[in-house]
């Protein structure tokens, strides 16, 4: 059995290996979650993109095939009005990539697929009581807080800055994920919208740890023993893996993402793809657009716009308007399955400890 | 005597903590590279805003007081023709504040204070021959960097992306300063000028030491004895550290910029102070302008035009215009003397490195 330097995670969750994985709305489910959970690690389900009839029966799927402790994960962004200038704004910027694809400007549907954690989901919650509950874009409103905590459930949501750790500490989180600059898909920043200022794993974490008396997980960038390594140095007792459990089989990005992922490794912050800060492999849009836009639609809304286009580039092979969700560290990539990725990760990670030893 | 994980870059120099202050160009001198080769560090000193006579003078006044091995910084990005359209659109976008401090527009030199490594720079280092001698923003040409490792001097130079550092070592590079996002003062890059992919030590550091042979430097966020660990953890044999040196009394930094680095934590990458992308404490021009613009006069330039308003702002208390160089590590920063920081940094790391014994 190998002995972790920090043990705060692994005893307050009892699971054996303490990496987890990241909840990936729309790229892992329920096969992904089972594989890291039977091999010790934290599985992750990511209910941000699922109806609860669908999230019930994926958490039902992955209970019947392990008993291991699991996160359910919701997002919890304040849900943005419609705005039609910003839509028409939006639509018209787009119009000379409609036109090039002879497509017509699309309708828009000013409802959103992602829905904020709400009554409907908290009963779901209350009826499975996941032993950890991970929430991004903050927390949601305290009655629903107090719902699931009552379940006995322990709690996570991401830091992006020291006062948004203890933000969070302060208002009931259990534990705090510092999510540096290097992480891929959305930033989960609730108390800023300044990218600017957004800062780096190495430069977060210690900083994050200095500031809340809660356990920290070290989010972005890390995707090696390696990187392991170096976030228990900086503090933290564990860490959570997006981007290298994207290129397992049990990931359920689309063929075009997962070949962007091994043939690319630029990656930006881009709000166009979503109407919210993330961090994607770069493609045409991003870089003929400029990456970033105050004139965004609301998020998801931003999305609706680019429908058509993704789907008849996709369908001609192209991720020219596809989000192609990535951290920085996607170069690191292999494609193996998630349990031998999490197996393997600890083992290396052992080994990079033992390798610190400074023997005197 | 401490062991260190790894001492590549400790037996190539011949020093016993693997710790380079960063030279910085304006904020540090003759008694900072002294109090850090003393103690058993690589001391730096920073040429580019030197003359000749002035580098020479203080390269005599640190080889009577330490015969320890010393780093002689240059740099040698590429010197940029005025350019007077520029010159004329930033003067006029500053004219606002010319007209608040009532300041009369000030002509411009279009001369550099800053000249790239030059023969007479040359004759220097073979006049001297330093142990290292270390270049910002790539290497100079051929002819010139010849000479200088014909004077037995190992040389440096920083790569802010996995091509950069391969450009280094087939170009001779002897050592590479793998330099995180997180850094303060200026990016090294020279084979890019796109900000927005340049990415943290964390997925930096790993994807460096994986494409190159030479030892690898990590910088970029590491301020204390648990950054120094987690750059061993990511592959590195040793840190530069420029920002915590800032706090040291014997950082030249004015009273201005040495309570701003107290008092505040927000750094952002900005081209607006100096014409290049380098990280600065925010200020209100880098808030009111937006951080980075196209349209911004060539390095160093810039800055002429800032000059008065800067002079005026500081003469009432006020880092307005300044130039407040900090990586995003600077709320880990402490006021203690640069020998007693090297000493303490690497204890602390050596402390951390213990720490994350893995046992079994």
């Amino acid at each position: 059995m190998t002995m972790w330097p920090n043990r705060q995670l692994l005893d307050l969750l009892g699971i054996d290996i303490p990496i987890v994985q990241a909840p990936m709305a729309g790229s892992s489910c329920t096969e992904m979650a089972i594989a890291v959970c039977e091999a010790g690690g934290l599985g992750s389900l990511p209910c941000a993109a699922l109806d609860s009839a669908t999230a019930d029966a994926a958490i039902r799927t992955i209970r019947q095939r392990s008993n291991k402790p699991l996160n359910v994960n919701f997002f919890c962004h304040t849900q943005e009005k419609p705005n039609p200038l910003r839509d028409a704004a939006w639509k018209k910027r787009l119009a000379k990539y409609y036109d090039e694809k002879d497509i017509d400007v699309p309708e828009f549907v000013g409802t959103s697929e992602l829905t904020p954690f709400n009554e409907t989901m908290c009963e779901l919650v209350e009826q499975h009581k996941p032993e950890i509950v991970s929430f991004h874009f903050g927390l949601p409103e305290k009655q629903l807080l107090n719902r699931v905590k009552a379940c006995g459930s322990i709690v996570f949501s991401s830091a992006t800055t020291v006062k948004e750790a203890l933000w969070l500490e302060a208002n009931g989180c259990d534990v705090i994920i510092a999510q540096g600059i290097e992480a891929g898909g959305h930033r989960g920043m609730f108390l800023t919208d300044e990218l600017t200022t957004q800062v780096g794993t190495v430069a977060l974490t210690p900083q994050v740890v200095d500031a809340v008396n809660v356990p920290v997980i070290a989010a972005g960038g890390i995707a090696d023993g390696r990187g392991i390594a170096a976030a228990f140095a900086l503090g933290a007792s564990g860490v959570q893996i997006g981007t290298a459990f994207l290129f397992t089989p049990e990931s359920l990005v689309s063929d075009i993402h997962r070949s962007a992922l091994h043939d690319s490794t630029d990656t930006a912050l881009t709000n166009l793809l979503s109407g919210r800060p993330a961090r994607s492999l770069v493609n045409r849009l991003m870089r003929e657009e400029g990456f970033l836009s105050a004139e965004i639609p609301p998020f998801p809304a931003a999305a609706a716009a680019l429908a058509p286009l993704k789907a008849q580039a996709e369908a001609s092979g192209s991720a020219d308007f596809s989000a192609l969700w990535a951290g920085q560290s996607v170069g690191l990539g292999k494609a193996i399955g998630a349990r031998d990725l999490t197996l393997q990760l600890a083992a290396n990670a052992t080994q990079c400890l033992n390798s610190l030893r400074s023997t005197s």
